[in-house]
């Protein structure tokens, strides 16, 4: 019947071990505090926290005990972004306890799954009815996807498969409902995630009819007679969402207003978005289909080049957590939710796959070391939902405008979707690091790590050595198996001016062989060859697009993949009196005393002095300016000192 | 029983007539295409402009014919505001077309109210039971007042005293329900008017108890046991609007968390606030209660020292469209809406029944020749209902979050209170000229106008010619009966820098007699003498309060009592690139080609060009900026020259 996965590119995902001091000490905070910490959130063992009743409603599913479901439709996924979550830890570090409360979930999903395959705990408790009626707002695909993406993390980490099994059966079951058959619902889920958890069952399992079923949702999607549009005519035009009317459903909002492969702008829900992408992406890496391929291309161009901020956030407002237009990007009613980012890394690394393009891990890197990194506390169990760009505290608690923008991080929120997908980014990091296209090696991410591969036919491992963020040394040291011809490329990285390569010592002019982004070192490499990449890393002026109205006139400091803020707890507030000095240098200097230890930076700059000010509300003279020295720190600290200002662009002085 | 007319202080209100070149077309423009337009809409007979109903709730309610109440539970107001500004209008310009007009539905009103004096189309077709019942959303006596306004004008335009019969048959039945007494309702209105209305009908009666009543409702508002409170909760927590349940009543909404003379800060709808505001510094003036004096000064000088923006807008969210907080004035998603302009008008003019004090003109002028005036196109047809102070169109139709704010200006409103705001404010403008104070004449705005009036015992005639708003200069010839002694006060506003005064061609010192920012002038005053004034104005810069966040390290342009602002129209977009040089001059010239014919203002700037940026959305070169000739136009006529972008503030060179 369908293809087998011969007839599909499969390119192989390479995973490395991460050694990396900075990023180690993140992965062992997912690992002894998020994922515990989540296992007890998602048992209402947690006293203070917003009750989860995720494992309840699949006690009460699973006739384990009796209730009613709880929470939102969507609250399976918790579960399952905890095991996925799981999985990758063990796949890190075997832990006998993890593991133990790992299968206890699986087997009580096990016995939560109903006898024909299903499995979702708010249709088998309150609606069982009604399964399939609602795909626009009832996630029955998307908690299935979450939980394919934990089977596969499982199995792979643990080799244990039977939650594998359950969501084979799972899908056995959707086969039966969904596809191109007579009889079948020509339907797709209103919250992509099932397209891109089928391709990852593809690659584990090699059945051909996974790929080909998320081939069919990607395909289906926006095509007429709009297959969402007619349910919900079919359902009185009423939302799931207090069950009233609506006059008009808003297709931009799931992207199923057109066929994906017409689609050119980023729109609506920007999770939503960037999950598709992702699956369109790693379909057409796999397919060869080089119209879905443009397709991604475009909607990749749109969204970097035009709809995303400084921090890799995406999401201009909290209205639908969506895209607004191009250069829309104001910084204090921001949405920039860390899920968004988290699948923008997503849908970068499977770009990454279809091509060799350096501003494709740009992104990546930029939304890794900014917005994801910044949503998490440093004690791990705070987190941002919403990542501003600009925060004046009185404003979130005083301007209803600005309600979704907290000044401070919460403990774990009602929808917990940010916390696990962190932890679940976190402990599949070694998953980022590096991509290969035929004999070369693509180093993406300067993080320090152990790869094994294959590499011109013969078995290799790369270790690499960086000291990122703070400093631009990276060394690889190259093990192959025998010696072998193939190829190294080095990411120069978008903020950098250039970079020095020694190989074995020797200097290589770093301007040849670019390819893309990336210096492309082919040789024959021998035991022991040794890399070094020295990529000069200067705190820098960045300035945005003149069409970026927010951004006009003022300047954000960046130094490596980090971008820097200035904070009320190093500057006296207001922030917006302060302004740059256009020709001012900066200093740099590693500060023990920021939380993990970083390098802040020092800036000239002015203040308008509020003392110095004779006017009422409005006067004719300005407040004459001080000079005064302005602290910066990165942006992934923000908001570990306590509640004040806060603001990555400044004025600067100048014409 | 209560106190007489005797007992209060009762101040004149002096009303000139008009005679100014600049005003007199835009009050033209309220009657000739204002007035008679909302007539039209009243009935129902605008093609293409959303049903009112307003007049047929009426029919039904008279019994004329049969029908369903259609429309917003307040729908009676639309009724009330129209005859109100035709009264105002026929006191200008006697019009038998329009009084037939105003006859005819005062003669239907009489039929609509009920035989115990009740006058509500809401109540008495569609929920005749529930009079009384919720005062915090129903509106009852907010129509009521506005009806008391209407009547009052009415009358005192035409001597026809029919329609204020009605009212006060109503405010018999409203004294039956409301007041000290046992048995009766300790309430208040949700949205304050008839406090404001009710002493115009003591002005105009002499009847202390309709005083007495509007000083019971200001007095009880916020008090405990709180009246809104415990009849919500009597109703079950349930809103009318929606009819659903509300977690919390939020007080502040309507300014019935404290008691009023507790009150320190402007909070809520602010409309509803100022019409508050207004009430209670009339009373104050009336009754000569201090305390209640101070709270009206802490209010005055927390809304326009701390949440005024430049053109006189108030209001800095959509969200209730109400205040938020100290120095929160976002430009771009501001309220600002065109109703509560007028009602800080009204409340400006109040405090200068309280006080002679320049700053509460200086408002009231502030907020008449920009917030308001720019509410209304050049062809008096359409309105902004909210006034921004920066537009980039593509954001109003693109982000959720700028929705509210309109970039053209619309045809009507389902909720059309605007319109007719505007016009009863222009057709009364003849009443916000001057003010008395003992034997002292104060003038508080330049406008061409003639006045009678009694100072020092002897009657006075004051013509003024005026060459507002585009010159300063300003002509009052006295005309006293006899020759007698009392004071002429000139108001230096605060945008000038000194006026030069004559005498009958003899210079006064101009700094000599300066009480509260009047230049008073006190002599005995003889047959045609002449007081020419000259105050020079020309464009210059302003500058907000370090702590407006907003409007940090930008200026504005002002000339005269004009805010200027820049407009895609006469500029190069976007708006944002521009900077205005620090040391730059203007040029001033008067355009013809302006709608109305404006002093547009050139200045000396630098523009970013897009064409000369090198990077992608972020990059790390400035683009470079060229020198570059702004204009900007006077902020009232934006957005009539079709649809653009809008700036007041810009970005200024410098450090």
């Amino acid at each position: 019947m369908g293809k087998t996965v011969q007839d599909y590119h499969t390119q192989p995902l390479l995973t490395a071990a991460v050694r990396d001091e900075f990023w180690e000490r993140y992965i062992r905070l997912a690992q002894d505090v998020v994922i515990p910490y989540q296992y007890e959130t998602l048992h209402d063992r947690v006293e203070g926290a917003e009750l989860s009743h995720a494992i309840a409603n699949f006690e009460i599913a699973a006739g384990r005990k009796t209730g009613e479901f709880h929470g939102f439709v969507f609250q399976d996924s918790d579960v399952a972004k905890w095991l996925e979550a799981a999985g990758y830890s063990l796949s890190i570090r075997r832990d006998a306890e993890l593991e133990r409360k790992a299968d206890g979930i699986i087997e009580l999903i096990a016995e939560a799954q109903q006898p024909d395959g299903y499995l979702n705990t708010y249709f088998t408790i309150k609606e069982p009815g009604k399964r399939w009626t609602n795909l626009n707002d009832c996630h029955e695909l998307y908690c299935a996807g979450h939980f394919i993406e934990a089977a596969v993390a499982y199995a792979e980490a643990t080799g244990k498969e039977k939650l594998l099994q359950i969501m084979c059966r799972m899908v056995e079951h959707i086969e039966s409902v969904f596809g191109p058959g007579e009889g079948r619902l020509k339907g797709y889920d209103g919250h992509q995630e099932i397209e891109l958890a089928l391709l990852k069952l593809y690659r584990y399992t090699g059945e051909a009819r996974y790929l080909e079923l998320s081939q069919f949702f990607i395909d289906q999607r926006g095509q007429q007679p709009h297959f969402l549009q007619q349910e919900w005519e079919q359902r009185g035009q009423l939302s799931f969402w207090g069950g009233s009317r609506m006059e008009q459903l808003d297709l931009k909002y799931n992207q199923s207003h057109l066929p994906v492969r017409e689609q050119t702008e980023a729109v609506g829900h920007a999770v939503r978005a960037v999950y598709m992408y992702t699956a369109m992406a790693e379909l057409a890496a796999l397919t060869g289909d080089e119209a879905l391929h443009q397709a991604c291309v475009r909607l990749w161009d749109n969204l970097a080049d035009k709809q995303m901020y400084l921090t890799g956030g995406i999401g201009s407002t909290h209205a639908g957590e969506a895209f607004t237009f191009d250069y829309d990007l104001p910084n204090d009613t921001v949405y920039a939710e860390t899920c968004a980012s988290i699948g923008l890394i997503f849908f970068a690394r499977r770009m990454l796959m279809l091509a060799p393009q350096a501003r494709y891990a740009d992104v990546m890197e930029r939304a890794l070391y900014n917005n994801v990194l910044g949503s998490m506390a440093q004690d791990g169990k705070h987190y941002f939902y919403v990542n501003p760009l600009e925060v004046w505290p009185q404003a979130c608690s005083c301007n209803p405008g600005k309600h979704h923008v907290k000044a401070e991080r919460q403990g774990w929120f009602g929808c917990a979707c940010c916390p696990p997908n962190v932890a679940r980014l976190l402990t599949s990091l070694n998953q980022y690091i590096y991509t290969v296209h035929s004999d070369v090696l693509y180093a993406n991410l300067y993080i320090g790590s152990e790869l094994e591969t294959e590499l011109g036919g013969t078995a290799v491992r790369i270790e690499q050595t960086s000291s990122f963020p703070w400093e631009g040394a990276v060394k690889l040291t190259v093990h192959p198996a025998e010696a072998a011809e193939f190829g190294v490329a080095l990411r120069l990285p978008s903020w950098s001016t250039g970079m020095e390569i020694r190989v074995n010592g020797a200097s290589l002019a770093a301007a040849e062989n670019m390819e893309n982004g990336y210096r492309v070192i082919r040789r024959v490499w021998s035991e022991g060859d040794i890399i070094e990449v020295m990529i000069p890393m200067e705190a820098h002026r960045v300035y945005a697009h003149p069409n970026l109205r927010a951004d006009a006139h003022r300047t954000a400091i960046q130094r490596g993949p980090l971008v820097y803020c200035l904070e009320g707890a190093d500057n006296a507030e207001p922030l917006s009196s302060i302004m740059l000095s256009r020709q001012g240098g900066f200093k740099e200097v590693f500060d023990e005393a920021l939380p993990g230890g970083a390098v802040a930076v020092a800036a000239e700059g002015w203040r308008t002095e509020a003392g110095s000010w004779t006017g009422g509300l409005y006067g004719r003279e300005r407040a004459p300016r001080k000079p005064v020295t302005v602290r910066a720190v990165p942006y992934y600290l923000w908001g570990n000192r306590g509640s004040g200002e806060m603001t990555v662009w400044v004025a600067e002085s100048g014409v």
